[in-house]
């Protein structure tokens, strides 16, 4: 029997997966092994495979495919249904786009980045800002072209890329109920704290120590290393597909705990890639669901359990044996408060649980209002140091510290930001029906059983892949649309306790 | 201006040169990087990328721009001309073999191997004639469909594959000279080395130290670290591009020099690689003229200037430095007796500079034989027991040592072999008159300066690409067409001196 054009679709989108999986090992092998020299030949590499990408997507067949199998859609089931309509998600931001403004971008924030790190290191925003106009101004193209063909508003086509589903209004709503309460929640945090400061650890830890200790807390979550390595690189990131993970993290022998808290950062992502659904594992439904679902595994890990009692509890012997330490600043209760300490910063990546969301928040506001062009590229300095002196009460000492402080909106990536921050209500939320599923989740991670926890998130989260959207998974798995609520119980109980 | 059909076609082999690169990564990452249970996932990719390349060399496209761009020669330059011969060859090669074809090959190779794994661990022929006798039926059609398509007798179109342009009664000729100088050549060259052996060389030295050497020697050789890498697999080899060369080698506590030679074994094609037309290295005409010439530059760099008496006495100091090794057994005499010892072996892979070919003609001889349908492959294991008996004067101790010894005719490697004794013929003749060329070629080497040599094969061979055949490469070369008569001469010298 020929093939179905539903079927013939899978083909299509199985040889996408394939190119896609092919481009992301070129990406981790750049990061990670390349010799420097060879980048250009890479880039070559990667170019042509996103070429193919983009032809296949917005080939006359595939799109003629998608028409017939929406025609015939009665005869799909439902993971079917849900697959056909990722595809045409898919379809559409691809389409959307004329292939001469992706050209025009690609060239405009290969120049910007370039810019962006010369006018960083001497501290510049004037070095950086015509090149920020001209990625602005070509993303607000953008957005009109994705917002006509998605039906969606501007800023909520771009989001769709990287967090499908989810709408500046209701972003709007959310951080709103977050911002309500968080400033004088940072307050007592830090008072509180002051009064019982922890000892200080300046034991400098070789990486090899640091490494064996990330491997067996890996090993211990589950990490399946038949199926994914853990390397070292500038910036800690995952990458690969399902069935071959590849994670990173950079290890700093004056820091012992940066090291593996990025592990769990990047292991949290991994090990919800790891359980997609193995039956749609080559097609667009057996996807993760975006960028806000990611963080939120990502954050769970390294935040909400890598950050509590049980876990600490459990990681001190270990950090013991494998660190070779001992002494009153390695007790658990003195790694707590280390590891829960509340500061103050201007820069994002030095900033902990509950000051985060507030970096975020800041380039939410300004990325809106320069795409609107409420604000001029020219002004966005003074609005970045007003905004954080306004939400986090201090000035950054310059630019490089300030506006110019991350390559976002460089390399155009615009509706990006919010996700850090919806990642972390969901992780929270996620957390509160997990601790009333599991009754004994404590008891199990501070016997370093981690089942009970990537069971309940493989059958909640991960095995749903892209088969309904963010808002349904969420609500699906706790029984409650996504709220602020359930972060914000969780911040004040746990950084407010006495 | 509309670029001209022969500016397309370039264009269309710069995606053909991207896929195959990304391809060449992927399998560099598979035997070096890739976790174990990750081999499904890879083979998708790689699949995914060898049925663009097929696609795009067999589109309409691509042969309607090679009719027009030949119709059209007239305007083209000499290395244009010779790139539009190349693409044609490439075209002819992908679109002679029918896909159902190609596929059925791929399946039977696949299973003969797994196959040709358990008989060899077993030593039981009989599991894995079925299966080669499946591989020998569809290379005969291969062959014959290959045949027609490029005016070549059927062995003469496999050849072209590995090393275009050599045709089977020329090696035929080069292979009966040699045949009848190397039995009593082999014979006397033992008996010299008798009367002075070597002092044997026990000690064990860790992979670290091996590593740290072979390093040292690539980069006296002029490796390009910036541009390439060195790792460990289970078999040496070298993948990448010309921007981008990866080799590996296999150290072994045991043995010292083993993973040395093999490195360079690889530095020698990898500097081949490196050396390629810079301007043309994304087009067929910008790409090694082969395997035989590959292996020629791998055998000058591991046999021949490798085990000889400068390189050795260069190598010494750098062997005690690196092993922390000293002693009699070390002095540069000895080492090179250990180098050149030559020792008759049923297997392959321990042959040494002399008994090397003798394996070579053998396999030659016999698949010739299979293919053609005289030897049946039932009676391949009597036929070549006699053949190494008649050839060496021994007899395998069973059938993993003798007919399953090598997995090449299980992957359907026919007109493979022939290159490795042919690489060894053209570095005899190019060393000839690189030695005319350079008289102080010794001096040079002992004092480790390598510059010499690698400008005369860079401008030699190197940077020739595949603007000319194999046979003219190297009479523009040596002055000569290739012959015996060199390597025949530099056996007896190195190996009948007193």
């Amino acid at each position: 029997m020929a093939p179905s054009p539903y079927q013939q679709l899978e083909q299509e989108f199985r040889r996408l997966h394939a190119f896609r999986g092919a481009a992301s090992l070129l990406r981790w092998d750049a990061a990670v092994m390349m010799p420097r020299g060879s980048a250009d030949v890479r880039g070559d590499q990667l170019a042509a495979l996103d070429t193919e990408c983009h032809a296949l997507l917005t080939s006359p067949r595939v799109s003629r495919l998608i028409e017939r199998s929406l025609a015939a859609e009665s005869q799909l089931e439902d993971w079917q249904l849900a697959n056909l309509r990722e595809m045409r998600r898919e379809r559409d931001h691809a389409i959307a786009t004329p292939l001469s403004l992706v050209s025009r971008l690609a060239k405009a924030t290969a120049r910007a980045e370039v810019r962006w790190i010369e006018a960083k290191e001497q501290a510049d925003f004037s070095l950086f800002a015509p090149h920020l106009e001209e990625v602005v101004a070509l993303t607000r193209d953008r957005a009109q072209v994705l917002s006509k063909a998605l039906g969606l508003a501007p800023y909520d086509a771009l989001i769709d890329e990287f967090s499908p589903g989810f709408l500046g209004t209701e972003i709007d709503q959310l951080f709103r109920v977050v911002s309500r309460r968080l400033p004088v929640l940072i307050r007592d945090a830090i008072e509180l704290q002051a009064a019982k400061p922890p000892l200080p650890i300046a034991t400098r830890v070789g990486p090899a120590r640091q490494r064996a200790l990330a491997i067996e807390v890996m090993r211990a979550l589950g990490f399946p290393f038949n199926r994914g390595r853990l390397d070292e690189s500038t910036h800690p990131f995952t990458e690969g597909v399902p069935g071959d993970v590849r994670i990173t993290t950079r290890f700093d022998a004056t820091d012992p705990f940066a090291g593996l808290f990025g592990v769990l950062h990047e292991t949290g992502q991994a090990m919800y890639d790891l359980g997609l659904p193995e039956a749609w594992r080559d097609q667009p439904v057996g996807r993760d669901r975006g960028m806000a679902l990611e963080e939120s595994q990502s954050l769970l890990l390294e935040m909400v359990i890598g950050r509590n009692r049980p876990f600490i509890a459990w990681l001190h012997p270990l950090l013991e044996k494998q660190f070779g330490v001992s002494g009153p600043e390695w007790e658990p209760g003195n790694l707590y408060r280390i590891l829960t300490r509340v500061r103050r910063s201007a820069v994002r990546m030095d900033a902990d649980e509950l000051t985060y969301p507030v970096h975020i928040m800041l380039r939410y506001e300004l990325e809106k209002r320069i795409l609107d062009g409420v604000l001029a590229v020219r002004d966005l300095p003074a609005a970045w140091n007003e905004g954080l002196e306004r939400r986090l009460g201090l000035k950054p000492a310059n630019d490089a510290e300030g506006c110019l402080q991350d390559v976002h909106w460089a390399i155009g990536s615009f509706g990006y930001y919010p996700s850090y921050a919806l990642g972390a209500l969901i992780a929270a939320q996620l957390y509160e029906s997990l601790r009333a599923d599991l009754p004994a989740l404590d008891e199990q991670i501070a016997a370093g059983q981690f089942g009970g926890l990537f069971s309940w998130l493989r059958e909640n989260v991960h095995s749903v892949g892209a088969r309904v959207s963010s808002q349904e998974l969420i609500k699906n798995a706790t029984g409650k649309p996504l709220s602020a609520a359930p972060w914000l119980r969780y911040a004040e109980s746990k950084y407010l306790e006495q």
